[in-house]
């Protein structure tokens, strides 16, 4: 089921999400079986399991069940992919900001010596 | 039409598609005006222009009309704000991924010790 589109969209979808948010940043403290994990929201087991497999199909954990407990775990690699896009997009905009504030701070230290 | 819904819902939610990370990263250089921004696209303008409307409600961008030209810029706050929920993440994950290998390394050489 997973990667039926392309990673970024997967990562992205499944983050849109508050529940499943806080599923990710649970897990990011290591793996948890579903029924602990199910535990702090107020939701049936029915919806909670959806927004599992939402988790799951967008690669953003896995699973894997053993005897009757089913555990899940965080795939970072995922998440760290949609970090190092936003990383970069912040570069970019950061690097255009600084290139702005230098040429406000030449141009007023200029007006300030032309008023001085 | 703005935040109807949480704000890292709709940074998320407007991310999840190519097209509009696509504008997100033209803009990070600079504001520009919709006709040179859907240019590189191969869509009709009224598809194109859903996406903008997507990135506008989601509050990844704002767009202002001046005569016939409207150019579009991107809201840094709401993109850092998504940055910031995904760096947390990382963290807490290194930090556990971190304390096994100290674990890890602690037990490899106590067995070398013992080895030797």
């Amino acid at each position: 089921m997973e990667n039926y589109y392309a990673p970024l969209d997967a990562a992205f979808h499944a983050l849109a999400d508050p529940t499943r948010r806080a599923v990710v940043s649970r897990l990011t403290k290591g793996p948890a079986p579903v029924k602990e994990l199910a535990e702090p929201f107020a939701m049936g087991l029915p919806s909670f399991m959806k927004h599992l497999r939402v988790l799951e199909n967008d690669g953003l954990i896995r699973s894997k069940k053993i005897g009757r407990v089913r555990t899940c775990w965080v795939n970072a690699e995922r998440l760290n992919a949609a970090e190092a896009w936003l990383s970069e997009q912040r570069a970019l905009w950061q690097a255009r900001t600084d290139r702005l504030a230098d040429y406000v701070e030449t141009h007023l230290s200029g007006s300030m010596d032309d008023a001085g």
